[in-house]
C-alpha cells in the first residue's frame, strides 16, 4: 500500500501514524496493570472482615446440636442450606453445601459422571467412545478447561444477550446422544453479561434430548451480583425442568466466592432429590464431610437473605464505578472505531470488548508490551480459540479505580492501533 | 452336645449359662453407647478452641504478601508447608496443603490416575481391563471403599505388628502389572496399631514392580498421635524410594483432623517433585486454590513443630486413659477366654480385638442389642468381609471415660457369651 492510498482514507480511518505515536506514549509510561481475572479487590474482601474472627470463642454448635468441629454432615448445615435456598431456587433439602470453590463441585460432578455415570446413566460417561458438551460462547474458560482435560468434545453455540441460540441447541441435543451436557451461566454470564430469558430457560428445560442422562451445568455464579439498581431475577430452572418431566436435567451451582471471601467461601449445589442423593452417594467415599465451621461462620455473618443483599450492595458500591469508568473511556476513545463494540453488563464481573476481526490477539499482545495484562484472547472459547479473533474479556474489579482508568485508556490505544494496522493491511 | 459333655469342660470354658445371665443383666441396663468411629471427643476439640476466633481481625496476610482471603495459591501457604514438612518427611516444596480431609486427597489421586494416569502411566488406569491394589489387613475401611467404588480389585495381604507380609507383597507386585497401588498406614495403623519396621519400609521402597506406575498410598494419618511416652519415628519413605531409584513410588498423606479439628482441619500430600507437579496440574482444572485462611489459622495456632507436639500431648492426656481402661477391662474379663486377644497400641485411635473365629459378627450383634454400637465386624477387610470373622475394631476416643468403661465391660460380656455359644456349638 502506498502513502497516497493510506492518506486517501484518512478521514474515515484512524490515522495509523497517530495511533502508533499514542501507543508509544503509552509504553513510555511503564505501566504494570492487570485486568486478567475476575478477582474481588482488597476493599471488597474487607467488607467481610468479620469472618476473620468468626464464629468466635465457644461458638461451634449448629442446629440439631451439631458440633461443627467434628466429622460428619455431608450435605452441609441445614441453616446454611436454608440461607441459600432462595439464591439457588431450591428447598434446603435439595441443596448440598461444600468447601470453597463451586468449580470443584462442577469438576467433581463431571468426574463422578465419567467414572460412575449419573443417576440416569446406563453406563459411566468415560465408557463412551465420545461424549460432548454444548458450550455457549463467549463463555467461561474454566468450564472449558474441565472438558478439555477429560477429552470431552466441546460444541460451541452462539450466546446472545438473552441466552444461547436455542434452535441450534435443540437441534444438537435432539440429534446426538453423545451430547451429555451443556454449560450455562444464566445470569450476568461470564464474560458477556448475558441474561437468559424466561422463554429460553423454559426451552432448555423442555427440550427433547437424545441422551437420557443429559445434564445442564447451571452455573449461577453471579446470582446476586448486580451492577445496577435492577435486581434481575431469572426463571427457576429446577422448577421448569420438573414441570416438563425432566426433573434431573439441571445441576445448579453457586458460591460465596464473590459474596464473602474468594478463597475461603462456600460452594453450593442444588438439584432434584434424585440428583442430590446421587451426589451425596458419590461424595461418600471421598470425604467424611465438609468444613462445617466455615459454614457456621457464614451463617453468623450473613444471617439471612437480607444480609446477603446488603453485602452485595456494598460490593456494588465499590465495583460499579470501575465498570462505569471503563465504559466511559471506551465511549470516548472507541466509539468512532469501526467494528468495535462492548457490553454494558447489568451484573457479574466482566465487560466483553469486541474488536475488529483478526485483531484480538494483537490487542492483547500490544497491551502486554505496554505493561497491561489482559486475559488471553480466545480464552472465552473452547481450546482458547476464538474463530474470529475478536473477543476480549475485561475484568475491572481487582485494580484500584485510578488503575482501571489508566488500563482502560491503555487498552483503547491498543485497540485503535490494532484496528488501524488492520485497515492498513486490508 | 450333652449336658454331661458341657459340664466336663466347665473348668476350662466359660459357663454358657453364666454368660447368658451376665449378658441379660447388661441388656437390662438399657445402654446407649457408641464405639464405632475414630472421632475426637468434645474435650479434644476444646484443645483447639483458639481456632474459632483465628486468624482474628485484620490478620489475613501470609508470607510473600499473600492475601489469604483471595483466590490462588494452589500448593498451599509456604509457612504451613514448612510447618508440616517434618511430619511428612519432605521439604516444603514437595508438600501440597489442601482443604479438610486427607481422604479426599487420596480419593482424588485415585480418580485422577483413573481418568488421566499418573506421571509415569502410559495410559489412564481406567483404560485397563482390571487394576488391583494390595490391601494389608486388617486395614482402614474407607481406603477399601474407594477401591470398591471404582471397581479396583483388592488383594488382601497379612499385616503383622511390624508391617505387611513382604514376601507376599514382593511376589504380587513383581508378578502382576495390574497391581497399580497399595494402601499403607505405616504408623499406629488403623485398626491394629502396627508400626512398619525400617526393614520393611526399605523393602517397600526397593522392591521391583511389574507396573511402572505403581503407587504406594502412604497414609500417615497418625504420624504424631502417640499414646505412650515413646515418640516412635518410622523410616522416611520418600527418601528411601528416591534412594532405590523409585522416587515417584510413594504418595504421602496426612492431616490435622486429629490434631486440631476433625471437620475443619487441613489435608496434606507429600511426594517427589514429579508427583507434586502432577498433582498440581491435575488440581488446576478443579479449583483456583484451597482455603488459605484456614491454613493461616492453623499456622497462627500451631506455630511450629513444638506447637504440634504440645497439642498432641494434651490429646494423649485425654485419650490414653480411655485406652488403658479398655485394656484393663479386657485384661480382667477376657484374659481367660481362649482365642481372645487384643492389641496394645502405642498410638493412633484404635484397639483391635480378636475373638474366636466365627464370632465377630455375633459379638457386634449382641453388643448392638445391648445398646453398644461397634464398627461392623468385617469393616477392616475389603468388601467388609473378614474371612475368619474374628476381628473387631474398638474406637474408644469419643465417649467419656465412664462410658468407655461401661462399653468395654459390655463388649467383654458379649465376647464371653459369643465364645461360650461357639464352644457349645462345636
Amino acid at each position: 500500500m502506498t502513502e497516497a492510498a493510506q492518506t486517501g482514507a484518512a478521514s474515515a480511518k484512524p490515522s495509523l501514524e497517530q495511533a502508533r505515536k499514542d501507543y508509544e506514549a503509552l509504553k513510555a509510561k511503564g505501566l504494570k496493570l492487570n485486568l486478567t481475572r475476575g478477582k474481588p479487590s482488597p476493599a471488597q474482601l474487607d467488607l467481610s472482615s468479620a469472618l476473620l474472627a468468626l464464629p468466635g470463642a465457644g461458638d461451634y454448635t449448629a442446629e440439631g446440636a451439631t458440633d461443627c468441629r467434628n466429622y460428619g454432615g455431608m450435605q452441609g448445615l441445614v441453616e446454611v442450606r436454608r440461607l441459600f435456598a432462595g439464591v439457588l431456587g431450591a428447598p434446603a433439602d435439595q441443596v448440598v453445601v461444600a468447601n470453597n470453590s463451586s468449580l470443584a463441585l462442577m469438576h467433581d460432578a463431571i468426574a463422578y459422571a465419567l467414572l460412575k455415570g449419573t443417576c440416569d446413566s446406563a453406563t459411566p460417561w468415560a465408557k463412551h467412545a465420545e461424549i460432548s458438551f454444548l458450550c455457549p460462547v463467549p463463555g467461561y474458560d474454566r468450564h472449558f478447561s474441565i472438558c478439555e482435560t477429560y477429552g470431552i468434545k466441546m460444541i460451541p453455540v452462539a450466546l446472545a444477550e438473552d441466552g444461547p441460540d436455542m434452535h441450534e441447541v435443540e437441534r444438537l441435543v435432539a440429534g446426538d446422544a453423545s451430547v451429555k451436557g451443556m454449560w450455562c451461566m444464566p445470569k450476568y454470564s461470564n464474560p458477556t453479561g448475558a441474561i437468559y430469558s424466561a422463554a429460553k430457560i423454559e426451552r432448555l428445560a423442555a427440550m427433547k434430548t437424545a441422551a437420557a442422562d443429559f445434564r445442564i451445568f447451571w452455573d449461577n455464579a453471579y446470582a446476586v451480583h448486580h451492577l445496577t439498581n435492577e435486581r434481575i431475577e431469572i426463571a427457576n430452572m429446577l422448577e421448569l425442568c420438573a414441570k416438563h418431566g425432566h426433573a434431573n436435567r439441571a445441576f445448579v451451582f453457586a458460591s460465596t466466592s464473590k459474596v464473602t471471601l474468594a478463597g475461603a467461601g462456600l460452594a453450593m449445589f442444588a438439584a432434584s432429590p434424585a440428583n442430590v442423593k446421587w451426589l451425596l452417594e458419590r461424595m461418600t467415599p471421598r470425604t467424611i464431610g465438609p468444613d462445617k465451621l466455615n459454614q457456621l461462620r457464614h451463617v453468623r455473618y450473613l444471617k439471612d437473605e437480607a444480609g446477603i443483599a446488603a453485602v452485595m450492595e456494598r460490593h456494588r458500591a465499590l465495583i460499579a464505578p470501575k465498570f462505569e469508568k471503563v465504559l466511559e473511556v471506551f465511549g470516548e476513545r472507541l466509539a468512532h472505531v469501526p467494528h468495535v463494540s462492548w457490553t454494558r453488563p447489568k451484573g457479574g464481573y466482566f465487560i466483553t470488548l469486541y474488536v475488529p476481526k483478526g485483531t484480538a490477539q494483537r490487542v492483547v499482545a500490544l497491551a502486554k508490551e505496554a505493561g497491561i495484562e489482559l486475559t488471553p484472547a480466545g480464552a472465552p472459547f473452547p481450546h482458547g480459540k476464538d474463530p474470529e479473533d475478536r473477543v476480549i474479556r475485561i475484568a475491572p474489579t481487582f485494580p484500584e479505580l485510578a488503575e482501571v482508568t489508566e488500563a482502560a485508556e491503555g487498552v483503547a490505544r491498543c485497540v485503535v492501533l490494532a484496528a488501524a494496522e488492520k485497515l492498513q493491511a486490508n
